[in-house]
C-alpha cells in the first residue's frame, strides 16, 4: 500500500542548474519528481536552490530521466532568520556533530562549524565526514522549508573559527554564569555568533579566546548539558530573541 | 587501555533502598561503581534518587556485590529549574520520541506526554516502550546533574493530557503566529506547560481544545520544525525565561 505522497515536499536544485526561466532537476531529484510523486508535464512542484531562492515550477519536460521546469513564481529568503546566525560547536563524536546538523539546520542556522578543542581529542572533520553532515543538510534544509543552505566547517582552533565570523553579537555557553541572552537593542545588524564547549568543556584558555574575541557568557540554566543539548538549546534561545 | 575514569560519575539509588543515613545501590549500579569504577571501602561517590535527592556517600561495604554507603552530605532539587516544566508532545515515531527524552530530561522537564494526536497514526505508547523511555530519562537525569526523574506519560487525547496539568502559564508552538514566550511577569507560581503538535502537526479541533484550555499560541520562527525539534526548542526556550 502507498503512503499518502506528501503535496509538500520541497525538491533541491544546484543554483546552476537554474538558468534563466528554467531549471534542470538532478537525476536523483528527477527521479523522486517523476517516479515517486508521479509529476506529469503541466503539474508544479517546489524548489529550492539554498542560496536564498525558492521556485514554484511548471513541469515541462522529463526527457531522459531529467525533469526540466518553467519558474512560475520565485520568493527570496524564505523561512530565513531576520540576521545569520553562526553556531560553533566544540569538535564532539560523529553522532553527536550529526544531532547538531538535524536540529540546527531547522532551528536557523547560517553557518556551522565543528571546532577541534583542546578537550575534543579527534582532528578537524575531513572532506568525507563534511560531505555526509551537508546531505543532512540538505535534507533538512527541504523539510524546514528554509532557503539557505548553511555553511558547514570544523576548524582546527576557536582563533581559526573565530576568523569566519561577521561582526555582531556573540555569546558562549558558560556554567558558571547566571546572565541569559536578550535581545539585540536597536535594529538588527550584522550577524549573532554563538558557541558552545566540546564533551568536557572549554579550557579556561579557549574561554580567555572567546572573551577577547568579543563573546559573552551566558547560561543555558542551572543543569549540565551535552554539547549537542546545549547547541541546540543556545541556538533556539537565540533565534526567539529575533523578533 | 583504560580511558580516563570520570570523576564525576552519579549513581542512581531507588528511594526506597535510602534507609536513614543508609544507601544501597542496585546490583547494576555496585557493579558499575566497585568493578568500573573500582571504589574501595572508605571512598567516596555520589548519588541521586530521582525524588530530588541527591547524596555525597562514603562507600561502607560491599556484600554480596550490594554497595552499600552512608550519607555525608545531602542537597534537595540539584539542578532543578525554579518551577517545574510540563511538556506534551504530539506523539510520534519511537526515534523521534527517544530524542525528545534524550534532550528534554536535560533541559529540566518535569513531565513529558506523548500525546496521542488525530495525526498521530499510532497508539499510546504502551509500558514497554514508556519503560525504555524511562531508563533513557534516568541516564539524562545523571548525566545533566538533575536530581528529579520526568514523570513520563502517553495519554489517549490532549483532553486526557490537559487534565494531569497544574496551575501556571500554557504555551503551545503555532505557524501561524508571531508572539514569542514571555518571561513570567511576578513571582514564579505552579508550573509551565508547553505543548507541539504531532507530525503533520494539530487539527483545528486540537488547536480549540488547547486554547480552551488556557493555552497561548506562541511562535518557534519562521521555518518548519519536526515534532522533536519544536519539542526541545520550545522547552529551550521557556526554560530560558525562568531566571
Amino acid at each position: 500500500m502507498l503512503k499518502p505522497r506528501r503535496p509538500d515536499t520541497i525538491f533541491w536544485v544546484d543554483p546552476s542548474a537554474i538558468q534563466g526561466e528554467r531549471i534542470a532537476l538532478s537525476p536523483e531529484e528527477s527521479h523522486h519528481l517523476l517516479h515517486v510523486h508521479r509529476a506529469v508535464p503541466g503539474g508544479t512542484f517546489i524548489a529550492v536552490d539554498g542560496a536564498g531562492g525558492t521556485y514554484e515550477c511548471r513541469l515541462e519536460s522529463s526527457d531522459r530521466g531529467v525533469a526540466v521546469g518553467s519558474i512560475a513564481q520565485r520568493w527570496l529568503d524564505q523561512g530565513e532568520p531576520p540576521m545569520p546566525i553562526a553556531l560553533l560547536v566544540g569538535l564532539p563524536d560523529a553522532g553527536p556533530a550529526e544531532t547538531v546538523v538535524v536540529h540546527a539546520v531547522p532551528l536557523g542556522a547560517s553557518a556551522i562549524d565543528f571546532v577541534v578543542s583542546a578537550r575534543s581529542e579527534r582532528p578537524a572533520l575531513g572532506a568525507t565526514r563534511l560531505s555526509r553532515l551537508s546531505r543532512i543538510a540538505v535534507s533538512g534544509l527541504k523539510q524546514s522549508r528554509r532557503s539557505r543552505l548553511p555553511a558547514l566547517r570544523s576548524s582546527p582552533s576557536w582563533e581559526a573559527a573565530v576568523a569566519h565570523l561577521g561582526e555582531g553579537p556573540r555569546f558562549f555557553a558558560d556554567q558558571e554564569v547566571q546572565s541569559r541572552i536578550q535581545s539585540p537593542a536597536g535594529p538588527l545588524q550584522g550577524s549573532i555568533s554563538l558557541a558552545v564547549g566540546p564533551p568536557g568543556g572549554f579550557t579556561d584558555e579557549e574561554v580567555e579566546t572567546l572573551r577577547k574575541s568579543s563573546f559573552e557568557p551566558i547560561s543555558l540554566g542551572n543543569s549540565r548539558l551535552t554539547t549537542e543539548t546545549a547547541a541546540i538549546a543556545i541556538l533556539a534561545v537565540a533565534r526567539n530573541q529575533l523578533k
